[in-house]
């Protein structure tokens, strides 16, 4: 247990999002004289990622680093623990956290604690998103997004097969708010000016952008400036799909809810967000899964817990709902809270949030934007407005940026944008995952004859046809059901499939890598025993008998 | 199979460091004006590694993309195949990659083959290392070391425990040359740079560097410029431990072959690097695992194959053995091996490598630098010549950047180093192995009771002890052996551990992630079974009882 020093009040933020980290820069800018209070942030990363130019770091057209800020430079009198949190318990007041190198968990006493946990991508309500689509939300979604491109560019790049090769170089981006749209106007403009680099045509790319209502950002802005977004971004060449829904992803393609099918390797989702699921079990008033919070971030019947940002929900000062979870929001929110949680602690006037939001603004790429401010400006709607909107969009980014070095770098990058066509270094960094999911379609092969063996597959739900091809004919021999393994074969004995498998409903199924798979079977003598035996009935049988 | 077009010859090169993206360079300057020949180079990245440059990337002195170039803009004429080579067929002619998106393999024809492979990480040699050593040879393991220093370093900031405080930031350095010498360097600089981020002092850190000579660069430079370099890295705070081995490395230590062991996270090690293993099954004449060629770069007996850089082994023009693996000589070796191949397919002169190198040039850290030019010029010795030294690295090399954009870029973030505190972003990309594998020594514990459990432990070679903590003694229960797993009781019934596992011989473990465990027990319905039983029995034992 840590508990902090006698006479020391100790007040744990978790979260290092803009509700976080401001409401730590706030308190320490007011607590600055006091060495009676303790300020400690916890996050998973070690820095602060500035969101709103998230967009920017997947085509490189800032440096990967320009978006985010080491936590400890910006809160130097704040204690940082890079750590998750595993457990929060608000009758003890502690919150434990994930242990580092030594397995022990770390468990964190509070006087005051501030839940600015923020919203997580979450996959669950569409069957193969978890799998197969592509988050956009933090620093390492941006990333892994921009070397995913890279990697089917290089693909495309030496496809022989036209329609390969047309699946490999079709993107589709789900979701038309601001977060879709600057993804997919981010991505149709970087690969379209990258595309001769891989000796391929900018008309060979197709971006697909998918969304549910009648027009891109309806709810954010008013219909002049939508259609203005839209006229920019299909006069780029985007595709847009609107009043159509994602029903599921599957490795090859997305399928629509009208039953059409987009083939394609690269399905990013910017829709499901939900609140933090440390939030769900807390026993705070909620609506939603949201925090209810009052104008003060006073929370019904826990006086020692606030929340901010997005993971809260507070009446709007408009009067109109609820506040909307933006970075201007969570910021202002941020600094009422630190004056609130001050005067509960060491006395003083509490303060009421009033701030009823700047206006709104989302890139279009290709130097144009939309903007509305103070609910009454609107800019975007034509040639030049669209340009200022931009010019505005990325001097008001660009002095939000917190520190100085930041706001330099950042400006060296955009000026070097100017000078350089856009970085296409594939940054592969991650392993392949050993053991990962996967959701398939009826119609759709898992393997086919004659592929390379790499992976052993459990059939979790659904069931597949085991097709043998011979003399250009097809023959179904078995029929496999849930519970049920296959492809290790290939995997313990020949290199290439000797059937193909066709699933025959929706399927999910758990892939085991070549090396792990070897490696638990040559060390687990029960598994391997069980498999030589469901081998040698397999090699008896018609399934697996060489033609 | 992938064959040339008819009439088309086809120059396969296999390898992008230096040898291969240089001789495919030139191969493109001589065959500007000829459309009957096809350069294809083959590479498991689409980018170019500055090697001499890569030290600076741990500290981020330079960006972290400054360092590399995409093969695609530096050769605009060469097809290449971001793919790994799993085959090559002398006799056949062919070359197999790795398949793509889609599990097919790829079979390329050549009418020439370049074989510029480079050497490999090769941790084989000492027990542990493969398993807890860090490798420094390419981009990924620069980024990588730099996220586990700052991993390492935001767990020491928040580390009460003084002696694991101490582990945490000891960082060891095996391997005395240029590498090791320059990562030392580099290590040391930039964290005691950073330290202060972290509330940790400047001496807290210590930068351990272990060579087997009785001087570090003792093979590379003459005695004055080895012994400047010794009295500048000791006076910048490093330590040196000279004519001693490292004989293995556990999760918590590196231990020297005279016993000694040095409490650690972080072993980096630069030393053991051998031929890349697809050279070895070839039919070529070799010498220590190098393939040999005579300064013209035939091969005995394969007129359609070359060799350069560090795969090939030919007579240095000095007289005096074999060319050094450096730059310098890759590069030279690529413009007369163009040439070559050009006059052996479609006639002209041969020419002979005579080059004997220009010099060597070694960073110290701190704006100091040795150099040694021509064989006699030396520079590095005192504070000025040292300082030129330095000056003179940086300009060569910033010189020897390709393209100039990167030359631009390395610039502004030289420039940017001088206004601007290091960078301590830790990006961390890639997710946790399900299946990784442990080397321990005897008295070291796996895990204690009372830890947390995450993984299940294979023993696949050794022995241990389980001992019981009981009114603070220790009783030994029982004695694990090879074949046999430990830690599952944790994994599906308790979240900590009841018992702790102790070393008693050294030990060899494959450890398997706690979410993949359940993965699988619950979908192999065989291995469930086994562990049932094995659980059942230990329950009942003494082993796993509760106290």
């Amino acid at each position: 247990m840590n508990t902090p020093r006698a006479g020391t009040k100790r007040i744990v933020i978790l979260g290092g999002g803009f509700g976080g980290v401001y409401t730590a820069k706030y308190l320490e800018q007011r607590l600055k004289r006091r060495d009676d209070v303790e300020i400690v942030l916890v996050n998973k990363e070690n820095y602060f990622v500035f969101q709103p130019l998230l967009a920017e770091v997947v085509s490189g057209n800032i440096g990967l680093l320009d978006t985010v800020n080491p936590i400890h430079r910006l809160l130097p009198r704040t204690r940082l623990y890079v750590r998750e949190v595993t457990a929060i318990d608000l009758a003890a007041k502690t919150v434990t956290l994930s242990p580092g190198f030594r397995p022990r968990p770390l468990v964190l006493e509070y006087d005051h604690l501030v839940l600015a946990l923020g919203t997580v991508t979450d996959f669950r309500g569409i069957p193969g998103l978890f799998e197969h689509a592509l988050p956009f939300k933090n620093l390492a979604d941006a990333l892994r997004l921009r070397n995913h491109l890279l990697h089917v560019m290089e693909e495309a790049s030496i496809e022989p097969d036209d329609e390969r090769r047309q699946q490999l170089l079709t993107f589709v981006v789900a979701g038309g708010g601001f977060s879709g749209v600057e993804c997919a106007a981010e991505l149709n403009d970087f690969l379209r000016e990258i595309a001769r680099d891989y000796k391929l045509k900018r008309s060979d790319i197709r971006v697909v952008l998918v969304h549910s209502g009648p027009r891109i950002l309806e709810r954010e802005l008013p219909e002049s400036l939508g259609g203005y977004a839209q006229k920019v971004l299909t006069g780029r060449g985007l595709e847009l799909l609107l009043e159509r829904r994602l029903r599921t992803a599957t490795p090859d393609a997305a399928v629509l809810a009208d039953g059409s099918r987009i083939p394609t390797k690269t399905l990013v989702s910017t829709v499901p967000s939900s609140p933090n699921p440390l939030i769900e079990p807390l026993p705070l008033p909620k609506d939603r899964g949201k925090i209810k919070v009052d104008p003060q971030f006073e929370i019904e019947g826990f006086p020692e817990v606030s929340a901010l940002g997005d993971c809260c929900q507070m009446p709007n000062p408009t009067g109109d709902g609820f506040c909307p979870p933006t970075a201007q929001h969570a910021i202002r929110q941020a600094k009422v809270l630190a004056n609130n949680i001050i005067a509960k602690l060491f006395g003083g006037e509490k303060q009421t949030f009033t701030f009823k939001g700047l206006g709104k603004l989302g890139s279009l790429g290709g130097h144009r934007a939309v903007a509305e401010l103070f609910g009454r400006i609107r800019l975007g709607g034509g040639w030049f407005t669209g340009f200022l909107a931009w010019v505005m969009w990325r001097t008001i980014y660009w002095w939000k940026l917190p520190g100085f070095s930041r706001k330099f770098k950042t400006g060296v990058s955009w000026f070097l944008e100017l000078l350089f066509r856009p970085e296409t270094v594939q940054l592969n960094l991650a392993g392949s995952k050993a053991i990962s999911q996967l959701h398939f379609e009826p119609g759709e092969d898992v393997f086919r004859q004659g592929d390379l063996g790499d992976s052993l597959y459990i059939i979790l739900e659904g069931e597949a046809d085991v097709i043998i091809e011979q003399n250009g004919s097809e023959r179904v021999v078995s029929r496999l059901k849930a519970g049920e393994y296959f492809g290790e074969m290939a995997l313990l004995k020949e290199k290439t499939r000797s059937a193909t498998i066709r699933c025959a409903t929706p399927m999910n199924l758990l892939a085991l890598g070549q090396g792990d798979f070897q490696a638990l079977v040559a060390n687990l003598p029960d598994l391997r025993t069980s498999f030589n035996s469901v081998m040698a009935e397999r090699t008896a049988g018609p399934v697996e008998a060489e033609p």
